[in-house]
């Protein structure tokens, strides 16, 4: 049994192919002729150009926006001025063509792959995905084809690039294993999106697997097992029913209200990452956006968003929810986020460093930027804006200044917003756990980040494997730091959701209802499942399995606790 | 007036004297003799060695051994084979000797200096430092002399090397300001060691200033003044010599007891990095070692400390202090203190990363080795034993587990040890704090670690600029917390003590009397003055403090209280 991530949940059991994306074979030359190499380089870009925007077209078809977004940023990747300069200063040195793209592309990659930092690292993957198909379309070598593998596959690679995975038959594909990437990588955007199972970041995964062989793929537990012994095939082959027949009698929670057992009626949101993910939210049958994170309008650019181009975001999704609550979320820059153009300074702590509302407030002419796109766009739907990584009472009271002063300026130029539009804080920081009640005066709603929030209640950064143990929102800490938000929320008569992955742990959802949480915001496909467990607990079932959680004083043995509980 | 860090307490004022760590001019020549060549750079690096040895003697005399053993250190490095191959070969080849040294010394400082921890960078320092005085005996320039300067100098630098400092007289120079250097830096420690005020990272300094400019330096507030106005002169010379007299005027509390103006007593401690720094402690006047920081056994050499190097490390700190109480923290690696052979993986986040206990507990082979030598030594002192950045109970339940066992190997190997050895957990992390009810179960006595605490609870890196202006004790989070934990404490009948900065605070003193703070651990320099504070402060005073403190919203709110009341 190998350990990974779990990229994309269910089971899959199948058998091995492996996708290499090895660069084909070249014989280094030099050439005479430049001009007529130089031809031959722009022949291929144009090949380039041309096949990739197919790719993109198909993968639009299939998975929706952001996948094909990616594929289409190739393109001005490879057409940037200066790569193109270099390689054809290369080319006009003698160099061949295919020389001179994977020097260059090289570069680039061990450029990119030295930051520290997940989007950087991925720009990294997508340059040296451009230089493979580069590389195949002058040395003349066929595309592998992703779509041609047979049906029961379980496909193997490295890593799965955009480019591989444009004509993947989903019915085709068992379950996805690569070697790297995190949750957040193309490969789990994409699995998911198909809903395809997959185990990510399994160390040396390729050099293990050869093609045939036969592979269980659980994408829940975040494991794979290769050739199973028949009694773990029978026991995959039950869990994969088990899974696929609870995600059919889940349909029959489509179109409720979410309720607890005992009546009371919560509310149920998806989290969103842009515009487009919206109309997934309506599709899974959520009841709003708990949480819209609004990086995607500063990346893959190299200047700020306009307001008008950040409005026209906004009132995309309120329009998409048709009047249900859209909660925004205002620029969450820095940590594991970086945007170039911002240059900000490389840290030695990026969690712990000047990001989101603190670079915000630093940055105010930039932030009114997003305020007033916010603001107007109001006017369209149900918005409320959610202010990230709160610490002390200064930081809300002062974007509630600025949102003020927007208001006046909004209304001197006749222009349409909502006055009421509530502003609340994203409670993800143990300082703000600990003042709740005082951040609660200042308010309109909280919602609870519990993935930051475990980060810095324990101490441990979230992505970091060596430490991976001690993050989990099942420690006592978080429990009772949860808890504490709550009911501070509660008693102050604000809203309390809850944003981050523990929202959606049908093994937590008990103690969140006991604690007084009164909105979910959980993933597009996590909804009915989410409303399925809700259905299930009344308040008094989940109190007394509160109070014993409450009682325990490690980890293992609440979530032993849950576990034996869960319904 | 500009910002930098203060270094060392105090106030001074005086004219500037610009010391310049710049190397001397050479000219780059080939040499046809290369033998000859070869033997002059053997000549210099005798003169080097013997130089080098005078200087730390010199230094060892004046203010103690850890400047000493950083100038010994360049002895080691600059002997270092690699090194000495590298230059030799260049030689070798044809290079004068100026230009081998150079660049070969260029190649190491530009190596430590990419690595992002201090003491890899100090290591760049030191290799500059080495450079320029090794060029300096090539090309027979002469030292500039410290000792020289006139009285009433205030020495401005880019930084302060060891070896520039080795001859300075403290009674001539009335301050010093540099360009780079944190408080741990060569120059923060001598400073303090010299009592001589000082400010550190202030930018772009050295550029500003000419010699013989007026300055000021204030190392209470960690700024300085270039041409002070009269009135600014008259200013600091009357903090000068208020902080003078309060200085003299604390001496009467030498020898007497730390009791509070209503005669409770409490235990007041000092924080060392070494056993000769108890000597400090017991000369400050401190009734104990309230935290007795290990990492010096486990730095500057190349494999990990023999149990019975740190048995007599530990053993000759508890004999200093004579019977009381010594608290030593267990390796406390990780986070912004690298050890190179430990072999740590660069983290994206050091500081919640795999760090201190965590790093313990998956080594515990050398773990042991540790609470074995602890165990021994307890045997000649009251050693007590603290683990740092616990986050659950299983953390401690297994270190005494791990203690448990040792004691049963020393009984059945019949070698003494306290059997009532105490246990205790450092508070430094919001998880501990959270639970600090169910770790005072398990724990002998708590200490807070304001310091990280802090950093954890405000999300803060405590070493990034950025976001300085959120890392403060007073945030009115942090003030809960550390009241959360010393209830707990005080409520299981547990001790309760701090070693963070917060405990040497005068103003938060009279908030930890009414909270029911225990033990306060400070550094040897502020033992008298916390005395002094303590004594001032009846608990009732205290209280009516501590409610209307808790009462306020913004850490701004809290430090102008504590300021307006201040004793």
């Amino acid at each position: 049994m190998l350990k990974g991530i779990g990229g994309s949940a269910g089971y899959g059991i199948g058998k091995v192919v492996i996708i290499s994306d090895g660069k084909p074979e070249y014989k280094q030359h030099t050439v005479t002729d430049t001009d007529a190499e130089l031809q031959r380089f722009e022949n291929a870009m144009e090949v380039f150009v041309e096949k990739t925007q197919k790719m993109a077209d198909a993968m639009k078809e299939k998975v929706g926006g952001h996948n094909a977004e990616i594929l289409e940023g190739h393109i001005v990747l490879m057409s940037d001025p200066f790569m193109q300069d270099q390689i054809k200063e290369l080319i006009g040195n003698g160099e061949c063509a295919e020389a001179a793209v994977d020097s260059v592309c090289d570069m680039f990659v061990s450029m990119f792959s030295q930051v520290d930092d997940e989007l950087t690292r991925q720009r990294a993957t997508d340059v040296g995905d451009i230089r493979v198909r580069m590389l195949k379309i002058l040395t003349g070598t066929p595309d592998i084809n992703i779509g041609d593998v047979p049906a029961g596959t379980v496909i193997v690679a490295k890593d799965l690039t955009p480019s591989m995975t444009a004509g993947i038959v989903k019915e085709n594909v068992a379950g996805i294993i690569t070697e790297i990437g995190g949750k957040t990588s193309h490969s789990a955007i994409l699995a998911r999106a198909l809903e395809i199972p997959a185990v990510l970041s399994v160390d040396g995964i390729v050099d293990q697997v050869s093609d045939g062989m036969m592979a269980v793929v659980d994408g829940c537990e975040g494991v794979c097992i290769l050739e199973p012994a028949m009694d773990e095939i029978a026991e995959y082959e039950t869990k994969r029913a088990d899974y696929l027949k609870e995600k059919e009698l889940l349909q029959i929670y489509r179109g409720k209200d979410t309720v607890t057992a005992d009546g009371t009626k919560v509310a149920l949101y998806g989290n969103i990452g842009n515009p487009e993910d919206a109309k997934g939210v309506v599709a899974a049958d959520g009841e709003g956006v708990g949480l819209f994170r609004t990086e995607f309008l500063f990346m893959g650019t190299d200047s700020l968003p306009t307001e008008d181009e950040q409005f026209e975001a906004y009132k995309a999704a309120a329009e998409t929810m048709q009047g249900k609550e859209v909660i925004i979320r205002t620029l969450d820059v820095g940590g594991d986020k970086d945007i170039p153009y911002l240059g900000l300074e490389k840290e030695d702590n990026p969690f712990l460093g000047f990001r989101a509302v603190r670079y915000c407030l630093k940055n105010e002419d930039s932030y009114k930027v997003q305020l007033r796109a916010l603001l107007r766009a109001s006017a369209f739907g149900d918005i409320k804006i959610m202010v990230p990584l709160v610490t002390c009472v200064d930081e809300i009271r002062r974007v509630k200044e600025l949102v003020a002063e927007l208001k006046k300026e909004l209304d001197s130029e006749k222009i349409a917003y909502n006055k009421d539009i509530q502003v609340g804080v994203m409670i993800e920081t143990p300082a703000a756990s600990l003042i709740a009640d005082l951040l609660a005066k200042e308010a309109d709603f909280f919602s609870i980040g519990t993935n930051d929030l475990t980060q810095y209640t324990m101490a441990v950064d979230r992505g970091n494997a060596k430490v991976a143990y001690l993050y989990s929102a099942y420690n006592p800490a978080v429990l009772r730091s949860m808890k504490n938000v709550i009911e501070a929320g509660n008693a102050a008569g604000i809203m309390v959701g809850m944003c981050g992955e523990a929202a959606a742990d049908p093994l937590l959802i008990p103690l969140l209802i006991s604690f007084g949480l009164g909105e979910f915001s959980v993933s597009a496909t996590s909804v009915l499942r989410t409303r399925g467990t809700i259905a299930k607990w009344s308040k008094a079932d989940a109190d007394a399995l509160a109070v014993k959680a409450l009682s325990l004083s490690t980890e293992a043995e609440v979530a032993e606790l849950l576990k034996a509980f869960a319904r």
